[in-house]
This record gives structure tokens, C-alpha cells and sequence, in this order.
């Protein structure tokens, strides 16, 4: 499994720092790797009750937990990633909210998938953060 | 010209309220609507120097305002939307930072685009709100 760590860290408060940074990508990366051995359980355990959430196959905005529960049922199993590239990681953060944002490359075998990710975590009062809103869309879908 | 104001605010902050909700929809609207003109400068204008970019064109996150303007330069005149409805916006807000999401439904003429779209604003010491992420992806390309 290829693990880039490329991450630059743009904080916007003196209190956030390198950690945010860490934190926040290891979070999403530790939940993508079950996800990539066809478990969601990662994702909806990062998940806040009041995520919203967007993909290439959403007719619209999914809104909340339960609503993302239901829809991520039905893929439970389909997903088999052999290795994966999370390319320049980004966070953006001020103290209790921080953005990460990359490209991920996932490989199926011969077949690769190429995304755009952008995830917004909060940091809930027991300190921990959550995500509040997933964005996942194809690079250039016109050439898929 | 089409406005709804459905919006829901998500407060994760005392300190946070309706008026914020409006703010970021108000801006993020007026932006629209010069874009819709095939004007980018409203965009251009709201976007800080930090920001980073995705959309179904990009080959990757374009990262900071000059890249931005650079990529839009050659847009500029092309966009010709005679009507948009944007659907359920939400925001979700601390006291430094929002995220607005929506679906978009851009007409031109008997063609309309659908989209999904966020963007994160982040407070300035300025008391400016600007976009420091935007991520447009259509609804099921698939479908195309």
C-alpha cells in the first residue's frame, strides 16, 4: 500500500499546528484503507450525525448520518482497492474546523480510478473530530 | 431570474447565527450570478490567495488565486446561464469558518446543468468572508 505523507498545512490561528495536519490525514486514511477492503464502518464511525455528503452517483446532497448509513448498506462489499495514492494532501484549519483536500488515485487491478476529494471535519467538545461534509468526484468524468 | 432561500443553518457555535447562513449564501450568490454572465470576477474577487479548487475540467486541485485566475481567464465570456435554482443550501459554521453546500441546476436555453458544489469560507481579520476551497462536480456524469 503506497502511503504518501506530501502534506502541507495552511493554519490560520496560532493555536492549530503540524498535529491538525497529522491527525486529520491519518484519520481519513486509516477509514479510506477499510474502505478500500469494501467496509464503510471507517467513514460512518468519522461521520458526524449531521454530515452531508456528495458522489458521482448522489441525485442530490445526501444529508445526514442515518440517510448516508442506508446508502453506504448497498456497497458494503463491492469496493476491492489493491493500492491507493493520496496525492497532496491539504489542510486548511482554524481551531475547531479544518478542511482536507487531495487527489486519490485507486487502483482495481488493470483499471485505476481517479478522484477528487474534499472533506470538512469539526472538532466535536470530546475531542474528537468528525467529518461534516464529504465531496467525492471523478477527475475529468468527460474522459472516464 | 430563479431565487430560493431554503437555507438551513447547522450552528456549531453559540456565537454563530442566521445572519451568517445569509452572509454566505448572499455572497456566494451575487458571484453566481456574474459567472452566469460569463463574468468570473465575482468568484475571483471572493476567493482568498490560499484557495484551492476543484471541478470536472481540472486534471487536479488548483491551488492559490493566481492559478485560479489563470483557469478561469479562459472561461471568461463563455458561460451564458439565462436561469439557476440553487437547491437547499446549508450552512455549517463556527466562528471562523463555514461550509455552504448545494445542488445547482444551471439552464441555458432547453440544456441544463446539473450540479453539486462546496465551498468553505473562512473569516478574515478583515471581518471579509472568502472561499479558500471550492469543489463543482456534476451530478451523475454518468448520466451526461
Amino acid at each position: 500500500m503506497k502511503n504518501l505523507f506530501m502534506a502541507k498545512m495552511t493554519s490560520f490561528s496560532q493555536t492549530t499546528n503540524e498535529d491538525v495536519c497529522e491527525t486529520i490525514i491519518a484519520l481519513e486514511k486509516s477509514a479510506l484503507e477499510k474502505w478500500n477492503q469494501g467496509d464503510p464502518s471507517g467513514y460512518l464511525d468519522l461521520s458526524a450525525d449531521e454530515v452531508v455528503y456528495f458522489d458521482p452517483f448522489t441525485e442530490k446532497r445526501l444529508d445526514g448520518l442515518e440517510a448516508l448509513k442506508k446508502y453506504y448498506e448497498a456497497i458494503k462489499g463491492q469496493v476491492h482497492v489493491s493500492k491507493y495514492e493520496m496525492l497532496n494532501p491539504k489542510v486548511q484549519a482554524v481551531n475547531e474546523m479544518a478542511v482536507l483536500t487531495f487527489n486519490l488515485f485507486s487502483y482495481e487491478g488493470d483499471k485505476v480510478n481517479k478522484w477528487n476529494c474534499t472533506e470538512v471535519y469539526l472538532l466535536e467538545k470530546s475531542g474528537q473530530w468528525k467529518i461534516i461534509q464529504t465531496h467525492w468526484s471523478f477527475i475529468r468524468p468527460d474522459l472516464k
